[in-house]
């Protein structure tokens, strides 16, 4: 019953959508998983928009990434069993990247799978976080440490839910599309560069159509390496970097958005590209002063090295804890997997990053 | 580097074995689970037999079901991430079910998958855990409710450590020997009744060739049905009550193994196989009558029915907590599956129970 899964929806018509989802699994119960933002704005249109869903009973989880950890799974297994969910019932996760991370996670391991529909309520979820079954929660300050990969039984991607959605949000979405323009090739990172993606939430159709393009990106590499053997890894680009800034973030009590953290670590691994792969600095000053303007800048210190150095050891992607290692860019379109940096060129390239924003 | 996982090894020679196995992975750092039981008499062995161990690290959890917990699978997420575990590091769980299981859990979720081998140290481990994928832990008091479906990349199996097994976990694994030979025929449930298995312990040989018969029953089911959407089904034989049985155990603080619950699972569904399914009553009385002489009685009074009811309503293999169902037997060898029995029957079946148990 689970061998189509992960169907991935673009539409604008959201209740036709979960309809016909609903009715492809017939799920014995359905459960609404959301944090409390998503409780407020988005799950009372969804419940109205989809008769199906009225009596779903909702499951609600602080909002923000502190709140994706074991004890939250634990709480929502509580939930479902006290519920009656069983391996034939179906948790729709409402929300980002957090609550269809955890709410994957959680599917994945209830009884050893339930159903699971995500719909992403963010333009980072939608881009990134709703294809590729990467399930996840954080756990002792380590970002996705524990997690399976399980696709969803589907996800509906639509950009209803983004008319909302303040700017810092809306731009932590589009640096993964600049991630997957820079994978792509010139012309998308061109593109990508040149759209206004400020008034993106008044271009629904317009929108959906780049985010189709985008997730087609990622879509197509995973399809390929479902399991991170090789080529996924390019999908890793500026996520190194980026996990380390956000533990850092997450260890200065100050939290920063996953994109936010990816546009810098882009950053910082455009300059590595630079100096160990020839990536050409019109590329990474088109990238650093973009990121800039839009981002901001997350300010360190040397004095951060070490616990940014330490942070990194401690990638997923790592063959071994001493050796880093990060995926680069040659040129936008040809990314190189795989390269090892010493913790100098690190630091190097950290200093460089500083100079870049002047922090 | 995954994709041949789940090889099954029968020999007597572990160290040959293991040294292959490593071969093969060729992991970025080894670590063994066990627990304080298998951590004082199979590790030292293990270590001593195989140089490639000798430095391993060894987390070691409490012996006994109680500790299949969230928490337990914490403590050694912990220590996987102090020892610089990465995905392409292995750990070898060396146990019994529990530590299968939680092992096999721990490893399907850490960074999504690091590589796992099983080196199960006794026959229920052996006959069970060691094949199908399945891992889990126990969570609100409820067995195996949280885990995934996840191949290790090989079982190494093997009577070398049960020559110090005593007769309780020898029989514990028999009763799934005894199911197996259930679900495959008439000759082979009179061979295992037939065997004397409290001699199995100084018949290396010939047990494993029983071992190797009765694992190829469940592996040939599970081949053709890994997560449990149909056939599978089938080696559920018994274990709707048994779990019911061990959850009530651990409400009282008397744990039972998951062997004996099973044992005594395999005549309730007998029961219920001869009032619904036409199981001949000569089977069901030669089953019981071995079950009352091995494994003795569980004590139950009517007064347990409620809560015995309602740990089946929670069975992940139910399509709604509504109704109640079992595999059941038409004869040996003729399973029945999605057998719904009305909480009426079940009571009928477990008054028998009792009256066959004199309890």
């Amino acid at each position: 019953m689970k061998d189509n899964k992960g169907s991935l929806i673009f539409t604008n018509h959201i209740e036709e959508a979960i309809s016909d989802v609903i009715d492809g699994i017939r799920p014995k119960g359905i459960f609404i998983l959301c944090d409390t933002n998503t409780g407020s704005l988005v799950v009372p249109r969804l419940r109205s928009m989809c008769p199906a869903l009225s009596d779903a009973p909702v499951i609600t989880v602080s909002a923000g990434d502190t709140a994706k950890n074991i004890r939250s799974a634990s709480e929502i297994w509580e939930r479902l069993i006290d519920g009656g969910a069983t391996r034939h019932s179906l948790l729709i996760n409402a929300g980002g990247g957090m609550i269809t991370d955890l709410g994957g996670f959680v599917a994945a391991a209830y009884k050893r799978g339930m159903h699971c529909v995500n719909v992403p309520t963010t333009l980072l979820a939608a881009v990134d976080a709703s294809v590729g079954g990467k399930t996840a929660v954080n756990f002792n300050g380590l970002k996705n440490i524990i997690g399976v990969f399980s696709n969803p039984d589907a996800s509906i991607i639509s950009t209803t839910f983004f008319t909302t959605l303040p700017d810092h949000e809306i731009l932590s979405g589009y640096a993964e599309m600049i991630k997957h323009a820079l994978l792509s090739g010139p012309k998308d990172f061109a593109d990508i560069i040149g759209y206004d993606i400020t008034e993106g939430r008044n271009d629904p159709e317009g929108l959906l159509d780049l985010l189709r393009r985008s997730v087609s990106v990622k879509a197509e590499i995973v399809t390929k390496d479902p399991h991170e053997h090789g080529l996924r890894k390019a999908l890793n680009l500026g996520h190194t970097v980026a996990h380390a800034f956000e533990s850092l973030a997450f260890s200065r009590k100050a939290p920063v958005s996953h994109g936010y953290a990816v546009a810098w670590g882009l950053v910082v691994e455009g300059v590595l590209s630079h100096t160990l792969c020839g990536l050409d600095s019109t590329v990474l000053h088109t990238l650093a002063a973009y990121v800039r303007e839009h981002y901001g800048a997350f300010h360190i210190t040397c004095d951060d090295y070490p616990s940014l150095i330490a942070s990194m050891r401690q990638d997923k992607k790592n063959i071994s804890s001493d050796h880093i290692n990060f995926t680069l860019l040659r040129s936008p379109g040809e990314p190189v997997l795989d390269v090892t940096a010493t913790p100098d060129r690190i630091e190097t390239a950290l200093d460089i990053y500083r100079d870049l924003f002047s922090v």
